[in-house]
């Protein structure tokens, strides 16, 4: 997996464990994307700070996942989920296979 | 739900969190249906300090549940997996279905 994706994910399952602080300086250096220097510069901290925070929400991250594998679990639901709904497109489109389709439609948007 | 399948779920989940120690007594007590007197004999701790390690544990794998909600959404999942799984009963028996089926199955295990 692309390593943004995984660090987004990572961020999107256990994010709310990190403390607030951590959270504003990793939203923005890793899904917003500003530089550290820029970050630095917003949160008043020297950019090695800002780049050991980001450093150490990965390890507390990867921590997380190692333990409880939830993101793979996820990641691996969602492919199958994904595999039902091009088959509800495959053939004879009954009244059945629309509502799999819509429910799995539900699925693939809520995780 | 029921409270002792919300601890399960709770445990199967973020169990992991916890030291090896809680884990040990939690299971024994929660999971195993063992008594606070027979776990405190074979642990060699007292009768208070078994409940107070069941109490705490509870609160701990609540806390990761109101932060990270991840119990609640793989609870709506699977019913909605599940839902998928019925109907792939309704209707013609065709091929598209009965690999829809096996793939609904093969998630709800894996959930």
């Amino acid at each position: 997996m692309n390593k943004l994706i995984e660090q987004a994910l990572l961020y999107d399952f256990y994010g709310e464990l990190l403390t607030k602080h951590q959270r504003q300086v990793y939203e923005e250096v890793v899904l917003n994307d500003y530089s550290i220097s820029e970050v630095a510069q917003a949160s008043g901290i020297s950019r090695q700070g800002v780049s050991d925070m980001v450093r150490r929400c990965n390890k507390i991250l990867e921590g997380y996942e190692d333990k409880l594998h939830l993101v793979e679990k996820f990641v691996h639901i969602k492919e199958h989920v994904n595999q039902i709904r091009e088959l509800t497109h495959s053939g004879a489109q009954t009244e059945v296979m629309r509502q799999i389709e819509e429910i799995s439609t539900d699925i693939l948007e809520e995780l």
